[in-house]
């Protein structure tokens, strides 16, 4: 190859994931796949996309399809510097930055952050493309096992006290305190002030992650992390591809000004903005109000998708298999007998036409072989229904052989 | 400020630019501005974009709002990979990377080339873009000074003689060979011919950029470098916004399928893909073949503005001033009498309402005080009218200075 001794050395921890190879398989229609965590397509609201972008072009084309500015269209970071206000979270429109997705706002900071080797505290398991985006910048993630209530603020307050030793503290820590992708756990609220208390004792940064936060079915919300930071240590990343639609790639930050300026300034030389068009969809349908009845209507979809899959699983699912029970998200998290591989049971599903993601990828340690990510958004109830069931037999028989293999 | 100690090397160079500040000032609707290189929102076919995406939401709304493949929609890279093959560039879709416009294709490419310190030849004067890119990722710009023909390699043999000497050799150089920005200038065929034996003696890739090659007045087109590269050596950067639309960030880049697949995965942690809606509407749009009826009228119209701006320039500017006339693409080079500062005259031209953008940011090495870019794309036949006169009389002001200066 023409350009191998011309990479920089980040390059060379850039590999295609198994993951994304994988994917290609599950994506076959005739798939019962529980793989990808996408929103379900189902719940599109089609009617107010076609009204909401008819107007658009007719009454602002000339604005909707030209270049905008780097920051994000104003009134849409009017509308969230708003939304976030009365979420707890003072803004102004100078705090939000516009980005593609919550990911370019993870891609940014990681960006501006990070030196080769610098220390990010990560969550274990974690979203592979907050894992993803450290690793581009060639940050070494040290990663905290979670337990029931999230990322474990003592095993991370042992690990700080002996990071400060070595003098490699931590530039951040992400963190995904709703709905957690991959396991569907909430930080709990002691653990949020416990987090921004260690944040601030050992001075690093606290980024938040919250797609999944507004898609609750029951219990009361958290607040969050960034709503009790009264210096700024906390950056919010929000997202409308769960609440609206993932397509038009439109998500926002809340930071401080000053640290919203030079993201906004990496921003501009990564792609100068983010497309207008989407950017002034999501504000439409969002400030028009069209947005609350729809997140409504998406936590009883999901809800019943969520309840389906947990009644499957114990209808069908062995003893010795265990599963989370998320109170909103996407996402189930379900841990398999210990000697069992996850990545093994999957390529036998997949010849039953069933998929999930086995947890390995989660890890950035080699840790979580027999853990597994199944996802209830996207499947239809008929697929959830059979492919549980399906993937029920399938763990009976690998359960009977192990007892066997372990007796013999 | 509580991030201060926290940032990394690369993002002590991230400061707002000084352009992008002015711009603010120059986008006040009574302003005759020539300063933004946006195209004119004139131009948008919005009749034709509302047809498309009618049918788009109608007949695959389910997949145009979803997350879609990091590599790109498959029906637009196959749309491209024809295009380009027709034009001269064998490519298969595995060749093509759907990017945010083509600044996103040079941000990937610096990221995955460049370790800090690392020497990249651009043009000088070049695109800040480009320029910016290669900046955030710490590259050495050494920057090559152009004439009427691009680039001048016999600078650039020499400057490559010697930095061999130094084992300090490129990673790429960053060219725009058609109607460059900020210049208008198109790079001849025989320094394309040397740009590539340049490139292989020495061992460098190179990035052409290619934003405004279809918008051509006049003159036969010459042929891309890449359609010259036998060996993979050149990477192609593409872009809609100039053709169709900016406001859906769609570009794309041409390379061999092993840099595909590495930097995919590097975008696929920078934004897991881009946005699925514009990917849809440009492949509705280009391949149902209105482009080409498209592209036609947009090179009617540019040109009209051309030649208007030039008749004005010739009417109004004195002697000593000089510029470019370009055969495509949006801008005019202009350069003043030595002594002049641009930046000086832009902040008198500001207060008559009319701007352009002063020369100095074109430049990594403090050169270029006594030119200017103007962009004819944007500005209406009345502002370019009246705007160039106002500024004809203010140049005629400054030479007058200038002289009894001189004289006194």
């Amino acid at each position: 190859m023409v350009f191998d001794g011309l990479y920089a050395e980040r390059a060379k921890l850039m590999k295609t994931s198994e993951i994304r190879e994988f994917f290609k398989l599950t994506e076959q229609p005739d798939m019962m796949s529980f793989a990808g965590g996408f929103p379900s397509a189902d719940f599109f609201p089609m009617g107010k996309v076609t009204d909401v972008l008819q107007g658009l072009i007719e009454q602002e084309g000339k604005f909707a399809l030209q270049y905008g500015p780097t920051e994000g269209n104003l009134e849409l970071r009017t509308y969230l510097a708003e939304k976030m206000t009365q979420e707890g979270i003072p803004a102004s429109p100078d705090n939000i930055l516009i980005t593609n997705g919550s990911q370019q706002g993870m891609d940014l900071l990681s960006r501006v952050f990070l030196n080769p080797g610098d220390v990010v505290v990560v969550e274990e398991p974690g979203y592979v493309g907050g894992l993803g985006a450290i690793r581009n910048y060639e940050g070494d993630r040290q990663s905290i096992p979670m337990d029931e209530n999230g990322l474990r603020t003592d095993l991370l307050a042992a690990a700080l006290r002996k990071l400060s030793g070595d003098n490699r503290l931590p530039k951040f820590a992400y963190l995904v305190p709703n709905f957690q992708n991959p396991t569907g756990i909430c930080l709990s609220l002691e653990r949020r002030r416990e987090m921004l208390k260690l944040a601030r004792e050992y001075n690093f940064a606290l980024i938040e992650d919250n797609p999944y936060g507004e898609i609750r079915f029951e219990g009361k919300a958290l607040p969050s992390i960034k709503s009790m930071d009264t210096e700024g240590r906390v950056i919010y990343l929000g997202s409308f591809s769960k609440t609206f639609i993932p397509g038009i790639r439109v998500g926002w930050l809340v930071a401080d000004e000053p640290l919203v300026q030079k993201l906004a300034c990496a921003k501009q030389s990564t792609d100068l903005c983010s497309n207008s068009l989407g950017q002034r969809m999501a504000c439409r349908f969002a400030a028009s109000g069209y947005i609350d009845e729809h997140v409504a209507s998406l936590i009883s979809h999901y809800k019943e998708k969520r309840d389906l899959m947990i009644s499957c699983m114990e209808k069908h699912f062995p003893a010795g298999v265990s599963w989370t029970y998320p109170q909103g998200g996407f996402f189930i998290w379900v841990t398999l007998p210990e000697e069992m591989n996850a990545r093994s049971l999957l390529l036998k599903a997949i010849e039953r036409r069933v998929a999930f993601v086995d947890g390995a990828g989660f890890y950035v340690n080699g840790n979580g072989i027999n853990t597994a990510r199944f996802a209830f958004s996207e499947a239809s109830p008929e697929k959830i229904w059979r492919g549980i069931a399906i993937l029920g037999e399938l763990l009976h028989e690998e359960v009977t052989g192990l007892k066997k293999a372990i007796s013999a």
